[in-house]
């Protein structure tokens, strides 16, 4: 018995707006939901992704919310990988450029594949790896 | 343009061991890699779950390194989401009671399919959710 997949990776985030313009605007990702001054989600494949405002959901719910989510929320830079072909890695490094976001690492991984890095408008480290590098 | 699918999602955790008998031995999911005092990895499905200790991954790499990933480290709970089925979820919730943990929450969404919320040794905030509550 093992989980089968990933459904939400989350990340934090201090300025909604500036996420949603990079992930929705410079990325793609399309938004499937928004809470201004907590949350914004996109789709992202199979799963989403979660950009939360840890000041918010920090918050325990209150006594008999509808909907009483746990409370979580974490400080300082995290990170996340997306999914990308070699042919990816290089249009997005491209789209990255054209976007004004610089390109902090690239990395050739022993097994083979690649992967660059660059930072979210919060600090947040993102990359785009071949599934390869993991032996997939 | 954007991105296919979220590869690789971290959290952080401040006890390794902690960390990898709850992910490994409750959770049931294959350790991929593992460097003591930084960091354990996990595959599952078609991604990997990231566990690092903050506090080594945010110190910078050594000038030349040859793997020269980005610093990076949060502090706080996390959250992250597994995909199951209904029936997924009461087997889940089986196996963690056998293993001794709480669930915290219990949510019904609105346009059906269900959440159980439990926390990881390290406080972080966990779920297991059917892709139905995003519409999937």
């Amino acid at each position: 018995m093992t989980p089968s997949a990933i459904l939400e990776s989350a990340l934090y985030v201090d300025d909604l707006d500036a996420a949603e313009h990079f992930y929705g605007g410079v990325l793609g990702l399309p938004v499937i939901a928004r809470v201004p001054g907590r949350h914004v989600f996109f789709r992202c494949g199979d799963g989403v992704l979660l950009l939360f405002v840890a000041e918010a959901t920090k918050v325990p719910p209150a006594p008999g919310a509808r909907f009483a989510v746990p409370p979580h929320g974490a400080t300082g830079p995290g990170h996340l990988c997306f999914a990308a072909t070699s042919a990816g890695i290089d249009a997005w490094r491209e789209r990255l450029a054209s976007a004004g976001v610089a390109v902090e690492a690239e990395i050739e991984w022993p097994r083979g594949g690649r992967s660059i890095y660059f930072r979210d408008p919060s600090g947040n480290s993102l990359e785009f790896a071949e599934p390869r590098i993991w032996g997939f």
